[in-house]
């Protein structure tokens, strides 16, 4: 049987700082963003998203995303990235000097009107004023498409409709397209047929996938986007983000509990470590984004959800082996 | 670029009841295991790790293994199964009328050495009488192979002596050949390495494969072993086993806890859910296993470390989208 062909190398785009930290249910202070993603750059992440120009009375969390960028060093080497949902987001990202941009959208209908207030349809047609002006100022411009396997509302997305929307938001200006499991619930089988279609599109280097371990195959799926020579993937320092605590979620008469963690977002470092160990370069330090990570969780006060962080590296134990 | 073909149905073992509760720090009552084993095997698992003849002494919490295996209902559609250490074990085995037993080595001299007290040599010789003995009585064997890719005393296990173990294995008389990732260190590329080595003395339908989860990566070496045809896995409810509780295993400065929960054995429920999104049959309820692990979650008065047991099923959200 032919082995599988992986990529040689990956490109991590670390979404922690904005999409892991949006939804902390107290603000997390400026000076805590800014030591992580400095440390999460010299890691070296060659991307990182930092924040998001949306209403600040909506999302207090990202309400300091000028000042943020205004505050970080200035590197060559690392790409900043910050959400942009409309023109006015545009305008603010412009002037905080970050020089690459995100627009977000849906595949499923019922989502984008729950999530962003309107149609996908319409969505698109507001981004293409943005993207276009985007592009004048010369930034660069990701696109994201949510709910691309299962939506909460509709259940499964038709992937015909994850393509449409790729097709569109390419056609519109977007360097790249990132295509998310919003709910965690896809499988590597579903991942490899809607990844499948959108190649007939899409060059391989303009697709990003972005995973959730909700139910624990994000790696299986990145493994399955892999072999279909992504190399693309977001990931979250730590699995910050996505619903870090869920009381009552376990079901079944599990215990419930304060101190119950369930995950969204694929961890950086447990993507690092399934990486490094296939022998897939990233240019990233896995432990220098643990300790990254390590050191935010101590800021919040609880312990993050990625495995490999708690687990640690494999430590070999010296001396003689213990004869039971 | 061809899609990956997967099996169309896969073997679940269960391991939870044994591997699962051996680690157990308080003694598990007798009433709590039947009530997971009839629940596991009312979910339809088709095998069940029930328990070890090993001595009650060393390994208290599987004193009751006589018990247990004399109390549960019979079944004819459930292959139960012990562990078999020696001779004195087999004799406990037989007499306790269970109709498989397992023995257990390692790929790695320390590891054998450290863990069951004798070399890898050494307990091939023994297993071949008790092989001998046992298929005599018309019992089946299985043989587990400990540190398949990695040992925590040596490191890096060389896929040729996972093989020359399995080879022994077979030829003294085991149905099958059950490789472990016993560190949840081994990522998929190293597992198909292994195990196309392995694949050419075993057939497929011979070889079970057995992952930690312990940093994440249990899901992806499955899908990397069924693409090999491998359709036999092992799997613990709840993810039950291996390390739950380890504090001051964080490392890098994260806060730290007993409430800190680290993970060990692959989770049925996590399995389950990746293999039915799939479209691999298993003959197993998804839901009822997680029933089970709830329960016993209850029982032992912590959360278990599934992901997919606390996250659950995706439940639509009724009525009209909340805009935003």
């Amino acid at each position: 049987m032919p082995m599988t062909a992986y990529p040689r190398r990956v490109r991590i785009v670390e979404v922690g700082p904005r999409d892991g930290l949006q939804n902390e249910p107290e603000i997390v202070p400026i000076e805590t963003k800014l030591t992580l993603i400095e440390q999460l750059a010299d890691a070296g992440l060659p991307a990182i998203e930092v924040g998001a120009f949306v209403r600040p009375d909506r999302v207090p969390q990202m309400a300091d995303t000028e000042e943020v960028i205004g505050r970080l060093r200035p590197r060559n080497d690392v790409t900043y990235i910050a959400l942009v949902p409309n023109r006015r987001g545009l305008e603010r990202a412009v002037a905080s000097g970050i020089r690459t941009i995100a627009v977000f959208t849906a595949a499923s209908e019922a989502f984008a009107q729950a999530n962003i207030g309107m149609g996908i349809d319409a969505s698109l047609t507001a981004f293409r004023e943005v993207a276009a002006a985007a592009r004048a100022d010369g930034l660069g411009v990701r696109g994201y498409i949510s709910t691309a396997w299962w939506c909460p509302y509709a259940g499964r997305t038709d992937p015909k409709m994850v393509r449409r929307v790729a097709h569109e938001l390419l056609a519109l200006g977007c360097d790249d397209v990132d295509v998310a499991d919003t709910v965690g619930a896809a499988t590597p089988a579903e991942v490899s047929g809607t990844l499948e279609m959108l190649l007939q599109d899409v060059p391989t280097g303009r697709l990003a996938v972005h995973f959730h371990d909700t139910r624990g195959t994000a790696l299986a799926n990145v493994l399955a986007s892999m072999a279909l020579g992504i190399t693309t993937i977001d990931a979250s320092a730590g699995g910050l983000g996505g619903c870090p605590f869920a009381p009552g979620a376990l079901g079944n008469g599990a215990v419930r509990g304060a101190d119950v963690v369930t995950t969204g977002n694929l961890a950086t470092e447990d993507l690092l470590f399934m990486l490094h160990g296939m022998g897939i370069e990233t240019g990233v330090d896995l432990e220098a984004v643990s300790a990254a990570s390590g050191r935010l969780a101590s800021a919040l006060g609880r312990p993050l959800p990625s495995r490999y962080l708690r687990a640690g590296p494999l430590r070999l134990r010296g001396g003689t082996p213990r004869s039971s």
